[in-house]
C-alpha cells in the first residue's frame, strides 16, 4: 500500500469534510490502490478518514488484486449469472463499508469528463446519476462532495512507483517510435507505417513487466502535415520522397500513459527541412530545460517559443506542453501563454511544440519528463535526426 | 439529415416535457447527425422542439460535418490559443441557440456511465458537472431531464444507414478473424496472433469507406481459455499443438462497433474438442435462428442452451448476447436467462454463448446479426472450423 497516497487521500477527505472518498474511474483506483480494473465500472476503492481503506474487484481478479493491493479486498461475482448479481454484491459492500461509517456525506469523483479506458480498452467508465444514487444509497451518505480538484491535485504529483512505471511505458513507446523512423520511407502508406508503430509496441507487451499495452498511433504525410495539429488519423496515402511525416502516438501500459510525437521526412530532407526541424528540436529542448521547480507553465511556454523564433521559425500557438500519466492528457501543469501553473518535483509533463504553415509542412516533436530538483528528467525516448 | 431519428427525438424530448436534448457524447451525436466527433467533448448536437437542430463542431471539421449532416453548422475555434477559447465559443453558441428555446428544462445524457471513444480513441468524454453546469448556463435551462433511458430506445433499433455502417464495420472485423485463422498455428505468441489480427484490420481502414477503424484484439490460449470468459489480453505465451485458442474481438469503424469471437484448435483437434467446438457452434446457430421479431431475450438464451446441451454440453452461465452498434456492448436487449426485453426488426445483436471447463478449454463463437422480419441477418463474419 502506498500510505503517502493513502494518507493524501484522507487529508483531501478531510479537507472536503466528508468522511470518505468512493473512487470508481479506472485511473483513480489505480491511483489509490496501484490496480488497474479490467473491465468497466468493476474496481471501487473506499478510502474513509479513520478507517482501513477497501478495494472492491471480481472474484477472479482477487490474486492479483492482492498481489498489489495488500489491504483488505472484497470480491464480486461477475460475468456469470447464476448467482448473486454483481449489482447487489456492490451494494452489499457498500452498506458493510456504510455500517462503519458515520453517514455523513461522501467524496466522489463528481467532474471527470476526460477519461482514460480501463484494461479492457474499448470501452470506459464514467460517474453519472446512476453511480451518484448507488453512493447514496449503499454508503448511506447524507450527501455527495465532489472532490475531483483534490485528486487531482494528488496525482499531478507521481510517486515513485507512478515514475518507475511511466519509464516502463515510455520504454515501450520507444519500440514504436524507433519502428516509426525504419517504416517512414518513400512507398509505405501512413497505415503502414502506423501499423508498424503499434505492432512494435504490441510485441514487447504482454509480459509479467508490461502486461497489458497499446499505442495508438496515428500517421500523417505529405500536405496534411500542413495542419498536422488537426486531424489525428491515418490514411492509405503513400509517402513519397521529400514528404514530411508525423507520428502522435498515446501509449498505454498497465494503467499507465505515455504521449509522444516524432516528425521525419520521407527520403531526403532538404536545407529548409533540415531547418525547420531543428527550430522544432530547439523549441522542445528549450522547454524541457525550463521545466525545473518553481517555474510557470507559461514560463516554459514562452523559453519554447523563443527558441523556435531565434531558430527563424514561429512556433504554432496550440499548447507547448501538459501533465499526463494517468491518462493521456491531463489538465494539469498547463504549459501555455501565461499559465501560472508552477511546476514542482514528481510533475510528468509533455512537451510538444508545433511549427507548421501552408505549403511547408508540419514538424512537432514530443516527449515526457519528469521535473526533479535538477531539473526534467526524460522518461524515454527515441532519438534521430530527419532524416 | 436522418429526418425519422430526428422526429425521434424530438418525441423524446417531448415525453420528457423538455424544449431540447442536448447531447455531447460522441455515439450520441453520431446516433442524432450522423456525424462522429473526433477529440473529447468537441461535437454538441442540440435537438429543439419545435426549431432547426444544430451541430456544434470544431471550424477544421466542418466542411466533414457538412457532408453528412445538411443541418445548421456552428463552428468552435479548438487546439490554437491566439483567439476566442474554445469555452468561450461553446456558450456563446449555447446562448444563441437557447435563446430560441423557451428556457425551459432541457434533456441531456445523465445516467451513461459505460461509454464508446471518439475518433481520437485513446480518451473518452463523459457527462459530469460541469457539462451540466454549462447546459443550464448556456442554455439558460430552468433545469436538467435524464433522458439517457429514451435515447436509448431509440439506438436500439437502427436505421437502414446504421445496419449499413455496421456492415463495414463486420467487413473490416472479418480482415482480422480471417487473420486469427492463419495465424493461430503452434509456435506462435498470443501477442504475436493478436498483432496479425490488428494489423490486417488496421489495412483496410484509412480510407473514405473505412476511415478510422481499429481492432481491439485478445488472444487466450492453453489453460487460460479453461477460464476464457475472465480476462481479456494476449500475453507472450506460445501457442502449442492442440492448444485451444481464442480470440476476442472488439472492432470501431468510424464510430460503429462490432464484437466477435472466434475460437480454433492450434494444430490438430482432438475428438473431444470436435465436438466441443461443434457444440458451441450449434449454440450460437441456435441463438441466431431465434432471434425473431417478438422472441425474448430469454428465449434466445433458453435456445442456445438448450442446443448446446443437446449436443452433450454445458452453456457457460454468462449472457447469451446483448445489444451493440454505438458501443462494444449496449445494454439492450439483454440475451440472458428470463430476460423479457423483446425484439424487434432493427435491432442489432451479438450472440456468444460459451463452453469452459477446468482441463477442458473454451470455446466462443460470436457473430452479430441484425432482426428483420425474416429472423437473424448475419451482418458479416467469418467462416472456418476448429482446425
Amino acid at each position: 500500500m502506498d500510505s503517502k497516497r493513502i494518507e493524501q487521500l484522507r487529508e483531501a477527505a478531510a479537507a472536503a469534510d466528508v468522511s470518505a472518498l468512493v473512487l470508481r474511474l479506472p485511473e483513480n483506483v489505480l491511483l489509490a490502490t496501484r490496480y488497474w480494473p479490467q473491465l468497466v465500472g468493476l474496481g471501487i476503492a473506499v478510502i474513509p478518514l479513520d478507517r482501513d481503506p477497501v478495494l472492491v474487484v471480481p472474484d477472479y481478479e482477487q490474486s492479483e488484486a492482492r498481489a498489489v493491493w495488500p489491504g483488505d479486498v472484497r470480491v464480486l461475482p461477475v460475468v456469470r449469472l447464476d448467482g448473486e448479481s454483481t449489482g447487489d454484491a456492490i451494494e452489499r459492500h457498500l452498506r458493510d463499508i456504510g455500517a462503519e461509517l458515520d453517514g455523513g456525506p461522501i467524496g466522489f469523483e463528481g467532474s471527470y469528463e476526460v477519461l482514460a479506458p480501463p484494461a479492457f480498452l474499448g470501452e470506459t467508465f464514467a460517474i453519472a446519476g446512476p453511480t451518484q444514487a448507488l453512493w447514496e444509497r449503499g454508503l448511506g451518505a447524507s450527501g455527495l462532495v465532489d472532490v475531483t480538484a483534490a485528486i487531482e491535485a494528488i496525482k499531478v504529483v507521481k510517486s515513485d512507483h507512478d515514475i518507475e512505471r511511466l519509464k516502463v511505458t515510455n520504454a515501450v513507446a520507444a519500440k514504436g517510435m524507433d519502428a516509426f523512423k525504419r517504416a517512414a520511407t518513400p512507398g509505405r502508406s501512413e497505415i503502414e507505417v502506423a501499423v508498424a508503430v503499434e505492432t512494435a509496441i504490441a510485441e514487447v507487451t504482454g509480459r509479467p513487466e508490461a502486461r497489458v499495452g497499446r499505442g495508438f498511433a496515428t500517421v500523417t504525410s505529405g500536405r496534411a502535415a500542413d495542419v498536422g495539429w488537426q486531424y489525428f488519423r491515418s490514411s492509405d496515402r503513400r509517402l513519397e520522397d521529400g514528404d514530411w511525416v508525423l507520428l502522435e502516438l498515446g501509449t498505454v501500459v498497465d494503467g499507465y500513459w505515455s504521449d509522444h510525437t516524432r516528425t521525419v521526412v520521407a527520403g531526403t530532407a532538404s536545407d529548409e527541412q533540415r531547418a525547420m526541424f531543428a527550430a522544432g528540436r530547439a523549441a522542445c529542448d528549450a522547454a524541457l530545460a525550463a521545466c525545473v521547480p518553481g517555474a510557470t507553465g507559461g514560463a516554459v511556454d514562452d523559453a519554447a517559443r523563443a527558441a523556435c523564433s531565434q531558430a527563424g521559425f514561429e512556433q504554432f500557438p496550440h499548447h507547448t506542453g501538459h501533465g499526463l500519466g494517468f491518462r493521456y492528457h491531463e489538465s494539469s501543469p498547463a504549459l501555455v501563454p501565461g499559465s501560472s501553473d508552477e511546476l514542482v518535483e514528481g510533475m510528468v509533463v509533455a512537451v510538444e511544440p508545433g511549427i507548421y504553415g501552408e505549403g511547408r509542412g508540419g514538424m512537432r516533436w514530443e516527449d515526457d519528463a519528469v521535473v526533479t530538483e535538477d531539473g526534467a528528467e526524460l522518461l524515454g525516448g527515441s532519438e534521430y535526426g530527419v532524416d
